[in-house]
C-alpha cells in the first residue's frame, strides 16, 4: 500500500508538473483522470484519504476533495459508505482507452450541494420570445464581432438596474460584460497585477475557486477571517502591503453572515487609507427573505470598489452571463471574455421589459417557502444542530457537533445520491474551531425536502458512529 | 516633433509594461487609446509612421497598424489622404475624461476587410426557431453547468457532419467545443507546452493573430514560406527541433492557395518522422466554388493532425461557438471556454435538421456570384493588376505593383470609407517580394461591387502618385 501510493504520488507530480496552466483543482482532476483512463490505478484501488493526498501533492484539500467528487460522478471513482475512495473503472493501456464511456454515474437524487439556482424554474418560453425578438430585428451588424466591453444597450441598462436594484453608482461604461463571476475575477486580478497589487485579502472561510483563480492569477491570497458580523475589518490593519480585498458583504459565502454597517465603513476608510481596492462578490444578493437586501457596497464608494456579478444564481449558469462593475481607473484594462452579443440582447430585452423583474420577483418567493420547510425539517430531524446564516440566498449553515466527521458524512451522502458539502472545504487555514455542513437548497425539488433532510441525517449518524 | 515622438513612446512603453497580459496588438490599442483619453497626446497631434512606431516599442508593424485602424473606427484617430494619422479627439487630463464618449466614427460603405461573412444573411428565424425548439424542450439539467468539453450532443453531431463533410475521422470525444479558432489554438498551445514543444511553425505570409496567439503562449513561431503551391514543405526539414506547425492547407489565408497533394503526405511524413503535431485551421474550406472543396487533412491522419474551426464564417462571429478536433494523446489537457450550452443546442438542432447545410448551399451561391462580379470588375478597372488565390473561400489576392504604397492605399481608402487590408500586414518578416492588397468579399454588399471597386482604383491611384 505505501509503495503504490509513492507511485501514485509520483506518477500525479509529473503529471501536474507537465500542464503547467489552469486551476489547481481541475490540474488534479485531468491528472488524476488520466492515470486512471491510462489504467495506471487498477480498478479496485483504494486512494489515499483527500487530506494525505493533498499534503502528498502541495495541494489544497479542496481542490482533491473537489477532484474525487467530480471524477466520482464521472463514473470512474466510487465513494462507498464508511470505506475510502476507490477506482471503479480503468481505460487499460492503450490510446484508444480513452474512447470507452465510463461507467454509469450515481444518479442525484438530492441536489444539496450550493451553487444552482432552480433549474427546473428558468423561464424558458420568455428566455426564448427575448431571442426571438432579437434576433429576428436587430441591425445586420449585430451579427458581426461584438464590440470589446459588452454590448452597449446591455452595458446600459444594467447600469440602470444596477443603480436601481442594488443601488450601485455606474454609467454604462463603467460596466464590462463577461462570462462569470470567476472569469470577471481572473481578469480583473490581471489588471490588479499590472498595477502593482500583490495580494489580495479573501475571507476565511470563503468561496475556495475564486482563492484559487486569484492565486493563478500570480497574486497571493491572505486569509482574513469571518464572524457573525462577516469579514473581519480589523484585522486588515494588521496586513502590511495589502491593498486588494475581496469580499461577499450582502451574504457572506458559506457562512451566511451580512456585513455590519460599522465594518462597512471600516472597510471603505482602509481602502481609502492604503490607497486600495474593495472586489465585492454580490453573487445572490438579491434573494433576501426578511428584509429588503442590504444595498452594494459599490455604490458608497465607486472609486474603490469593483462589483462582481453573474446570472448564475438568478436565471441559470448555463448563459455564461456575468458583469464587472468598477471605475475607469481600475477596469481600463480589463478585457473580459464575452457571452455571445445575441444572448446579450436577450438579456438586455428580459431587463427592459420587466421580465427579469418578474422571474427574481417570483424565484424569491419560492425560495422563501423552501427554506423555511428546510429549516423546519432539519429542526425537526436533527434538533441538536443549530442552522446559522442570515434569511437569505440560497444556502445555509448547519452546525454540527465536533465529534462527527463531516468529510464522511458528505462521502455517505454522497453515495446515497444527496449532495452536500463541508464547512472545512472552504478553509484555507486548518486553525479553526468551524465544524458544518453547507446545504444549497436553490436546485432543491420542494417535494423532496423532507426525504432529503431523512437521507442527511443517517449520513451524519454514519459520521458520528464510525468516528 | 523628435522630443514629442520620444515622449510618446516612452509613455506607450511605460504603459505596455504596466499592462504584461494580453494580445500584443490589444495592449498597444490600449495604450494609445488610454493616453489619447488622458490627454497626453493633443488633438491634431501626428503620429509616427506605424513602421517607426513598431521599431521604437519592439513590437510587429501589424501591431501598430491594428492598433491606428481600431482607434480611427473609433474616432479616436483619423487618417487623411495623403498625410499622416492624426488625434483627432481628446479626453484632456482628469478620470472623467474617459466617460465623454468619443466623436463620430467615420462611416464604413464597402466593406472589403477579410474576416467577416454576409452578415446580411444570418438564418435569423432559423436561429431563433432553433433555439426555441431547445430551450421549450430539453432537461432542466441542461441549465446547469455545462459539461467539460462541450455538449455531448453537439460532439456527436459534429463528429458525424465532420466525417460527411470535411472527410475527418474522429468520435465525439474527439471534438471539443470552443468559442473560436483563436481560442482554440490559444489553449492547444498551452497543452503543446506542457508536453514539451517550444515553437510552432507558421505560414509566412499568415493570419497574424494566430501568431501573436501563439507567442502569448510562451512559444516560438517560425516561419515557413508559402508559395502557389502552398506551404513550403521543403523548408521544414531544415528546421531542427520544430515538431508542431500551424497550416490553412484548403486555402490559405492570405494567398489563396491550396496545398498540392504531394506536399500534404510530406507535411505528414515530417510529422510523424519528428514525432510532431500539424494544426490544421480549417477556417473556410467549406466554400469551394470550382469543384468539391479538398477534405481535411485530420482525415489522413488523425493521430498527427488536429482541426480547428468555428463559425465565424459560416454562420456570425456573434454566436462564439467553435470546435478542436484532435486524439485524445493530443487534446487530453484541453480545457477550452465554451458558449452556452443553449446556444450549442441550437447549433446542433441545425445540424441534425439539415438547416446548416441548407444555409452553407445558399451562401456558396451567393458567394460564387459576388466573387464573379468582384474579378470582373477588378479586372475592369485594375486590369494590369491580376487576382490570384483559388476560386474558394471569402477573400482573394490583388497583386499590386511594387511602386504602390500599399500601407498608403489602405489609409486612402479608410478616409473614403472602404476597408480593404495590406498584405504586408500578414508578413512576420520583411524580407518578402510579396506586394498586394487583401479583399474579402464575405460581408460585401452586393449591390455596391462596383462602386467598391471605383474607390478602391482611386485609392490605388493615389497610392501611386504620391510614393
Amino acid at each position: 500500500m505505501r509503495e503504490s501510493r509513492t507511485n501514485l504520488v509520483g506518477d500525479l507530480l509529473l503529471r501536474l508538473e507537465r500542464t503547467g496552466e489552469g486551476l489547481l483543482h481541475e490540474r488534479v482532476k485531468r491528472a488524476l483522470r488520466t492515470a486512471i483512463r491510462e489504467g495506471r490505478i487498477e480498478v479496485g484501488t483504494a486512494l489515499p484519504p483527500s487530506r494525505q493526498l493533498a499534503a502528498d501533492l502541495g495541494v489544497s484539500r479542496w481542490a482533491v476533495t473537489e477532484a474525487y467528487g467530480q471524477l466520482v460522478a464521472e463514473g470512474y471513482l466510487e465513494a462507498r459508505t464508511g470505506s475510502a475512495t476507490r477506482v471503479r473503472w480503468s481505460g487499460g493501456a492503450g490510446a484508444d482507452a480513452a474512447r470507452r464511456a465510463p461507467h454509469r454515474v450515481p444518479e442525484v437524487r438530492f441536489d444539496l450541494a450550493p451553487g444552482l439556482p432552480d433549474l427546473r424554474a428558468f423561464p424558458r418560453r420568455r428566455w426564448a420570445e427575448a431571442v426571438r425578438s432579437q434576433v429576428t430585428t436587430v441591425a445586420f451588424s449585430e451579427f458581426g464581432h461584438p464590440p470589446a466591453g459588452g454590448h452597449p444597450r446591455l452595458r446600459r441598462l444594467l447600469a440602470e438596474y444596477l443603480g436601481r436594484s442594488r443601488g450601485v453608482s455606474a454609467t454604462a461604461e463603467d460596466v464590462t460584460v463577461c462570462t462569470s463571476v470567476t472569469d470577471g475575477v481572473r481578469r480583473m486580478c490581471q489588471v490588479l497585477r499590472g498595477q502593482g497589487v500583490t495580494a489580495v485579502g479573501c475571507e476565511e472561510p470563503g468561496w475556495t475557486r475564486l482563492r484559487e483563480v486569484i492565486r493563478a492569477a500570480g497574486l497571493e491570497t491572505v486569509p482574513v477571517r469571518v464572524d457573525g458580523g462577516g469579514l473581519r475589518t480589523d484585522e486588515l490593519a494588521g496586513r502590511r502591503g495589502l491593498r486588494a480585498v475581496l469580499v461577499s458583504p450582502a451574504h457572506q459565502f458559506p457562512l451566511g453572515t451580512v456585513l455590519a454597517p460599522e465594518r462597512r465603513a471600516a472597510l471603505l476608510r482602509w481602502a481609502h487609507d492604503v490607497d486600495g481596492v474593495v472586489l465585492e462578490d454580490d453573487y445572490d444578493a438579491e434573494f433576501r427573505y426578511d428584509r429588503r437586501p442590504v444595498a452594494a457596497l459599490q455604490g458608497m464608494d465607486p472609486s474603490r470598489v469593483v462589483l462582481f456579478k453573474s446570472l448564475s444564481k438568478m436565471l441559470s449558469p448555463a448563459l455564461g452571463i456575468g458583469w464587472v462593475v468598477g471605475a475607469a481607473r481600475w477596469t481600463r484594462e480589463l478585457s473580459a471574455a464575452q457571452p455571445s452579443p445575441l444572448d446579450q440582447l436577450a438579456f438586455a430585452e428580459l431587463l427592459e421589459s420587466g421580465g427579469y423583474d418578474r422571474h427574481l420577483r417570483a424565484c424569491r418567493k419560492r425560495y422563501r417557502v423552501r427554506r423555511d420547510a428546510l429549516v423546519r425539517a432539519l429542526g425537526e430531524s436533527l434538533p441538536s444542530m443549530p442552522v446559522s446564516g442570515a434569511a437569505a440566498g440560497l444556502h445555509l449553515l448547519l452546525r454540527v457537533p465536533t465529534d462527527v466527521d463531516t468529510g464522511r458524512v458528505v462521502r455517505v451522502a454522497g453515495s446515497r445520491g444527496l449532495l452536500v458539502a463541508d464547512l472545512a472545504a472552504y478553509h484555507d487555514t486548518e486553525d479553526h474551531a468551524d465544524h458544518g455542513l453547507v446545504l444549497g437548497y436553490g436546485n432543491l425539488a420542494d417535494g423532496v425536502v423532507g426525504e432529503a433532510v431523512r437521507v442527511l441525517r443517517e449520513a451524519v449518524e454514519k459520521g458520528l458512529s464510525l468516528s
